[in-house]
């Protein structure tokens, strides 16, 4: 017998046969001789409707007030979720965060989880129910009602899996796993029957959107085992998990493509201190979010410095620029929306010297040209142009056999 | 500085407009100076909607998960109206059922409140806040959700200003307040300032539907001042409140006509003990409500048995009495759908004598024939045959002189 926290999204249960659906799923499990814990958003919609009543009387509605109300859509799937299993033979019992009790600061509309109370949920367990709790709320110490802010359910499912030290945090979703990489790039992208937290944490950065990043970040933090798999169909979905759980070690474990990106170059910067923070202060102080950031120095003693950030944020950017670059005695400003940024990710390089000249070398050989180039203990990104976005993702899923799942042991 | 109590039902919440004009309302008494507790139910449709959900899973829902569900009609509401009133200035705070915690036992869909907890309300209205606490809803010693049932929120109000010891406890509703009698029908009908809570509870129980009659019985019980009043239009209302606090007192405030009821009559059944519970128990254990009694027995040492139940009763009793009537020897079973109940109510006439005989001489000047007659210590009800019901209201107004306001002193 295992204890499995099941989490299901606003699709999932986004009308009554959905939700009757998810009912006949859990009731299996929970047949099967396991203790089922279900973490439920509010059926999709319902938050927007709730912040639609809100905004009649808040144009930017915000504040405990805000909480009581979007808590309410949750309280209903609860509800409805225990009826349906209820329905069909199966025991079961619901808990709002605040009766959990979920103990969260108070930073209304995106709290933390602070702490968890297994008494109440244990007890409902051990009585025979499935215990259907309300993801996505908490209660801050005074017992006033908080949320985590938006797709926190998935923060709900892993904290309340690692409260119960359960054996499985089984995350439903509109996709069947983690593929190695975009299969509409890709036909023979692979899904991923394992990959790290470290892993999945690059790639959902980078852009394969399966998982909030934050409930990644928990799971590790916790070592639960988080598995993302279908709502719809069956399948055993990816398992994300520590390295010591993963015997066969992929050297790469995936390829990302992220379009959202634009590349901004000042050149010509006299070398000295202060230039990164004399041109990056102004920008973070407009609220843009810089990715990439790649210096040169040459020979004259000059530097030109590259960044990259949000498409959406490069003409703001630009003009930012051009207010504080002059004054730093910058030769000329540059900018490209037309780039994307190209990724492969696996913890197996750390092991593995020549991943970084076998990327490259495979790149060239296709004619593709790398702009920008930026690495981590288990990434390695280029920026290239936009056009040769598809190609790139192609050419390095090919050459690192990803289509095979090939090992790096 | 009063501490007072105001409770808005569904209609006057029922949408964005009507949530304003509420808050407007509710911050103006806030702003002269009173403490102010607001109770409110879900926007009308929103239960409706809940329950149609649950519906979806079982075909008449009940139980705890039914109380989870139907408590977040009020929590949106609750939360709202806090934007509302603070979008106009004023400091607000909601509370659920719990975070007050009202406490009540564990029936679910139809729990009793048993206690109530002061602390939080307290601290939040000496910090200056309106406090806007969600109608209809508790918790029970382990804290899960209940609800009151239907209507509960007049009980949740009344229950509040006791615990408060609140001034008053204001109930808006539709209409502006309790009159002498229907003005559909006397159109001097003249609005009462004030009311015995005795009177209210006859007046209600007997048809005049502005108060759930639980919420009257909790004022009397704990002397709570409850008014009556319109949440559209201005005007004091009517203050419902202890005989002491009314100076004069009126002899009759009011007349009621029951048009629900019919009338059954078992003849001829010879007078030995065990009548009433023959006939009456197997009524009963249909679960048909009987209203009226009256026995007569005549010379010979037969009696005459009577009674009324509602009309949507009729046709079931009569397929009773034809049951069990004949093996008491019973001479013959008669029945009238067609008649009404006419009343009159007022504390006055405790102190007055002669009233049954005036109402009876009014109504005979009128021609009026009275088919049945029931009394009470400040009611005296008649049954007339329903082509006379409007008339004798009208005679009865007009023999008391309601329209004057005569006082009894």
């Amino acid at each position: 017998m295992a204890l499995i926290v099941q989490k299901f999204g606003g699709t999932s249960v986004g009308d009554v046969d959905r939700i009757k659906a998810v009912a006949a799923r859990v009731a299996r499990t929970h047949a099967e001789g396991h203790q089922v814990v279900v973490v439920v958003s509010a059926m999709s919609g319902e938050t927007d409707r709730l912040l639609g009543l809100a905004r009649a009387f808040d144009a930017n509605p915000r504040g405990r007030e805000l909480d009581v109300i979007l808590s309410t859509g949750e309280q209903v799937t609860i509800g409805l979720l225990c009826m349906a299993l209820q329905s069909i033979g199966a025991g079961a019992m619901s808990f709002t965060g605040g009766q959990v009790r979920i103990l969260t600061d108070s930073a209304y509309n995106k709290a933390r989880i602070e702490d968890i109370d297994q008494h109440r949920v244990r007890a409902a367990l051990d009585a025979g129910n499935v215990v259907v709790v309300a993801g996505f709320q908490g209660v801050d110490a005074d017992g006033n009602i908080t949320t985590l802010g938006r797709g926190g359910s998935d923060t709900t499912a892993v904290a309340l899996a690692a409260a119960l030290q359960a054996d499985e945090c089984q995350i439903y979703t509109d996709v069947d796993g983690v593929y190695t990489t975009d299969p509409r790039i890709v036909p023979e992208a692979r899904r991923l029957d394992r990959i790290t937290y470290e892993e999945m944490l690059e790639m959902a950065s980078l852009g394969a959107k399966v998982l909030q990043i934050r409930s990644v970040e928990f799971a590790s933090k916790y070592q639960v085992n988080l598995r993302v798999l279908s709502s719809f169909g069956e399948g055993g979905g990816t398992l994300i998990t520590t390295e010591d759980n993963i015997m066969e070690q992929a050297l790469i474990s995936g390829v990302t493509l992220n379009r959202d990106e634009a590349q901004l170059t000042v050149t010509g910067v006299p070398d000295r201190p202060g230039i990164a923070s004399g041109l990056l202060g102004p920008v973070a102080d407009a609220n843009i979010e810089v990715d990439m950031i790649v210096q040169n120095t040459g020979a004259d003693g000059a530097t030109d410095f590259t960044f990259t950030v949000h498409r959406n944020d490069y003409e703001r950017t630009l003009d930012i620029l051009r207010d504080v670059a002059p004054a730093m005695g910058a030769r000329s400003i540059e900018g490209d929306r037309k780039i994307v940024k190209v990724s492969i990710v696996g913890v197996g390089m750390r092991s593995h010297a020549g991943i970084a000249s076998r990327m490259f070398r495979a790149l060239a050989a296709e004619g593709v040209n790398i702009r920008m180039i930026s690495t981590s203990e288990i990434k390695i990104s280029v920026v290239v142009d936009e056009k040769y976005g598809e190609l790139a993702v192609r050419t390095l899923h090919d050459e690192f056999e990803l289509e095979n799942g090939a090992v790096s042991a």
